[in-house]
């Protein structure tokens, strides 16, 4: 508790009394959590219903309500069948990180690129370079950002720079299962991809769409019984359930890539710094620009990383450098809000903001799901996090729902509420299952969480 | 002839004193061309010694050496082995257009682009389109842009853009060896993709990096015997020789792809409106910004747009916003200046620039070509140009460059004085074909110019 406190102290030095307020907040869940993980209730079951104190569920319901007002009160009906939004399909299917748009408005102008007609023509960014279209400033800011968060080694890794992560993850496949040069023997092709079940629901179509050669999609990593080599995926914290993840097959002739793209301080404690040969990162779910299509990987070997860089190369002819530049600025105004913390509203550290946002989201969520008694979702421990300082919870980019009772298919019943989720059979599990996103702009989470405060059989 | 004049006149009324000069030189090049053409000497032909005059051969040569004191008068060295530029690799293998550049320079602050943090940052662009990542500016732009250059079709078209034409060629493949839903019968696969010799040397390793079971890279159409479903790249005009190019296999069970990223004034006559099913653009190659990688396709049938489209979302989810806002912007300047040509430098039409550039490069390689005497290239019929105005000769994006008497491996003895250039053997020809950038900045074709017009054996 002292090291708690302790901590406590230490960040409120940065805060405003709004974030105190927040903070206040997030320790006291973050304790309570805890205590209930303590006792039992483990990770994805639901929180047993002893800790759910009546007279707590009706306070938590009626502030759920009082919130549904505030948010429909520019309607003429203020009922929720009638309200404005209640026949507004909310389409939570994909993670449009769109939440991110109010912290970027207040930080106004010094996050504005400027391009003139005749910069950054060319297809070259830096021929000296292996990965000659990553423009320098980019990997110069990747490297800073990553130093200060404390999330991953640079040190002595190739810096690929993708159209987002998604390419990057075929660049890495492409550069796994591409046959060596010779004297070295060929590949057994298609080589395996698997990952740990409920896995990121991309990664079988992307892995397949092109009926490649190269590599096939195997299904998930615990039923992996082969004994050929294969390409493990580990996403931690995991898409879609938030879990911190390790490998699952552990046996030679593997190769392990790490998609850690939710990595980052408002999604999960930094614990450590990752240590990893292949690690992939993208701004669209560290700042919230996916429009702007940049992600990157970290790179040990530099064969490797020499091979990704032809699969781009092959694929697009590099990578925006519009976009580069743009995502140099994005972590670069990052980066200075943690170095420089102060006490004005748009100086606002990124992360701190964005984990508060998180904070709260999880907390409303919570709620609403034990208002309606429906539906659960994952619990997770605490940890202490290196960059926020103190313990914080888990609170994921995606909520890993499961409809308790009998619904047999979540999605299904959602979308008959007008809530669009993605079904747990796209993630290799039960339709009991969906995941949905946590990431969208505040009116349409608030219309969200009136909806689902109110279902009910 | 009194159409020539006549066209002449009405050009000259946009131009600078400096353009009427450019203009008459071009005009008289073109007719002379257009002579030795008529006499029998056909495209890809060297022009018969008879129409090099000894003293003509001499003033030109002079006057490239000319060129050469003026592109090195900033070195302490004015003779061509000692000059700075002497030892300098000349890379010119691949076709960066940095030469545009200068223009857009001269155009300045009204082709910058400004981007505040919080815009575009949502994966999505349109969610009413069908190409739902398509910003819709940039849309309207193509639009325009075609309407004015009076280059391809764009009414009932679906517009698919990509990463580059690049991505759009495999979004293409996908779109078309996909199999169809039931109840149609599925497609045989791999489908065999094919181009005419000389053909772009990225086709046969595009077609083939992921070892597709969609389809397959077949080689020259020419040779194309197979009763099998197929695809047929056309070129138009074609990476690497400039020519204008038709169909080759012509049977039934084949689907034509038109790359058209050359059909823009500067590179061909715009003889007509290109009305295509499927036809590929590229703001690398039309206005320079390769770094942007925007490209896009115009596409009549909805099935392979949606089927272009699912491919680019799995691909890279979506294509950057960023750079489709740049683009957009940078058409826009082009079409202002077509559209409001005045006498003002910075307004001058981007097209008559780069057109110009073309024609003085085009002139100067031939020069430097009459010159050694060991080297040719093709020979092209002036056509009508609907957007100049007037007959006009191609000016390729590249040189198609053959090594003459005992040269077998042209790339290979140019590589012995420091010009990089791409052996004929990747596009499917001999090795004594090369291909050479004529679109890179004005420092290195002028250093190029001097030292092919100094190589003797």
């Amino acid at each position: 508790m002292d090291k708690v406190s302790g901590e406590g102290k230490r960040v409120s030095r940065v805060f405003s009394w709004r974030h105190l307020l927040l903070l206040s907040l997030t320790l006291n869940l973050g304790l309570l959590t805890w205590f209930v993980y303590d006792r039992g209730v483990h990770s994805g079951q639901k929180p047993q219903q002893q800790f759910c104190f009546d007279n707590k569920i009706n306070t938590m319901c009626v502030a759920s309500e009082q919130k549904v007002h505030v948010s429909s009160s520019s309607s003429s009906n203020s009922g929720f069948g009638a309200a404005d939004g209640g026949n507004k399909v909310i389409n939570l299917d994909h993670g449009d990180p769109t939440m991110y748009e109010e912290y970027w408005r207040r930080v106004g102008e010094k996050s504005t690129i400027v391009i003139r007609g005749w910069e950054s023509m060319s297809y070259f960014s830096d021929v000296e370079n292996l990965c000659w279209f990553l423009e320098p400033e980019l990997a110069k800011q990747i490297i800073r950002l990553h130093g200060l968060v404390g999330n991953a080694v640079t040190h002595d890794r190739h810096i690929v720079v993708g159209t987002g992560s998604n390419q990057l993850f075929q660049a890495v496949l492409y550069a796994l299962s591409s046959s060596p040069p010779p004297p070295h023997p060929p590949h057994h092709h298609p080589i395996s991809v698997v990952s740990a079940i409920p896995y990121y629901s991309s990664y079988p179509l992307v892995t397949d769409y092109m009926k490649s050669g190269l590599y096939k999609w195997d299904g998930d990593a615990y039923a992996f019984t082969k004994d050929d080599p294969y390409i493990e995926l580990v996403t931690s914290p995991n898409n879609p359930d938030g879990f911190i993840r390790q490998t699952v097959v552990n046996r030679s002739g593997g190769t392990v890539v790490y998609d850690l793209v939710y990595y980052w301080p408002q999604y999960t404690p930094i614990t450590s710094l990752a240590d990893h040969d292949l690690m992939l990162f993208t701004v669209s779910k560290s700042t919230g620009h996916a429009g702007t299509r940049i992600g990157w990987a970290l790179v040990k070997d530099k064969e490797v990383a020499r091979k990704m860089t032809e699969f781009i190369v092959l694929n697009t002819i590099g990578v925006s450098k519009d976009s580069q530049l743009r995502a140099a600025k994005i972590l670069q105004v990052v980066s200075d809000s943690s170095e420089h913390m102060d006490y004005s509203e748009e100086s606002e550290s990124f992360f701190f903001y964005a984990y508060h946002q998180m904070t709260e989201r999880w907390e409303r969520l919570r709620d609403a799901i034990r208002c309606s008694g429906l539906f659960s979702v994952p619990e997770f421990l605490p940890q202490s996090c290196n960059f926020i300082g103190g313990f914080t919870e888990p609170h994921p980019a995606f909520a890993w729902l499961k409809c308790e009772g009998n619904i047999a298919d979540c999605e299904s019943f959602l979308r008959e509420h007008k809530i669009i989720t993605r079904s747990g059979k796209h993630f290799g599990v039960e339709a009991k299952y969906i995941r949905i996103s946590m990431l969208d702009r505040d009116e349409i989470f608030n219309l969200f969480m009136e909806r689902l405060s109110n279902i009910s059989l």
